[in-house]
């Protein structure tokens, strides 16, 4: 599996209509998104399913990984590229065995320990944070620099800066904690320009 | 699968430690309840996984069938026999393809269009309700005595009574309707004795 995590959107419904969700995800992937996590915490498990099934027909036309957010159970139905798993979501093993070696697990890590845990249990890639406080997702504490170092060190898998990561922010990831991509809420799922804010994480990841 | 529906417990945690919950559950068995159907609508992923392990060591123990609701990933996870899907959860022949034959998949009806899409689907039973109106799923409407007819005509899988089941409507339920047995919430796990309750609602249906 060769991923390019550089810029990971991860979806937030905010106040959109379905139609404005959608368009927004897609141009965010034409700016350079390069990977999209499907998060919905509040929808009906058929509501998920459905709105999974049109993401997919959008990530699948730019060739572009999806991730679905906790649920295997969407994940299969929409046969997604994998999901993405916290620390309150499925076990890392048990999501393996039922995902089988093929799809991508992502495990979120708060701090070093659960960073080493989720590379010990197979996780493909990390999601480490939150970076700085953050209101979009208000049960993350803030990761220490210390781990934050260790992670550099000792972690020998991709992981994602999330958490707080905006364009001022990014180089400083990139290069001092050597992230492989950032993943972004609202930076740009509420942007005025998604395809421009893409655009522009894109080139700073990669610069 | 030869499964005894007669007496269907679905699960609430009402106010209840975790210890007098699963109690509770042991209690139903012992008295007589013949599956068991795990309902959480509130619990994160992790805390339903961990839940749904240890009432499957009781079910397990009894040889009852666990069913989990809504959520094929956490009946993967713990192998339960099976699932049981709303009209709001994941699409009958979806979950199929991913829970293959050999497990049950039960669909919820709230009217005879539901309950024959359901057998058509290939579900294994059904939950046919809500049978009068009830505190403890408030989405559910209830069945017109046209519709419990249609059913009984017409449908030919296993299908249970929910919604306001009490041991007062029981006999009639089985008797007029053809039920194969009754699905209990509150009149187990409210029950001053669960144990009683469940052996009530067997004589009941089984006489």
């Amino acid at each position: 599996m060769d991923i390019d995590y550089s810029v990971y959107l991860v979806t937030d419904q905010f106040d959109y209509s379905q139609e404005e969700f959608l368009k927004i995800i897609e141009e965010a992937i034409i700016g350079g998104t390069t990977i999209v996590q499907l998060r919905e915490k509040k929808s009906s498990t058929r509501d998920f399913y459905n709105l999974a099934l049109k993401v997919k027909q959008i990530t699948d036309k730019y060739d572009v990984p999806l991730i679905i957010n906790d649920r295997l159970d969407i994940a299969q139905a929409v046969d997604s590229a994998g999901v993405h798993l916290g620390q309150d979501d499925m076990p890392c093993k048990v999501a393996r065995e039922i995902l089988g070696e093929d799809k991508i697990i992502g495990i979120s890590a708060e701090n070093y320990a659960d960073a080493k845990q989720g590379e010990l249990d197979g996780a493909n890639y990390l999601g480490i944070g939150a970076i700085v406080a953050t209101s979009t997702k208000t049960d993350c504490s803030v990761i220490s620099r210390e781990d934050l170092e260790l992670v550099k060190e000792n972690i020998n898998i991709p992981r994602v800066a999330i958490g707080g990561v905006k364009e001022h922010n990014t180089r400083e990831l990139i290069n001092d904690y050597s992230f492989d991509g950032v993943a972004i809420v609202s930076a740009i799922m509420l942007a005025d320009n998604p395809n421009t804010a893409s655009e522009n994480f894109s080139k700073l990841v990669k610069e």
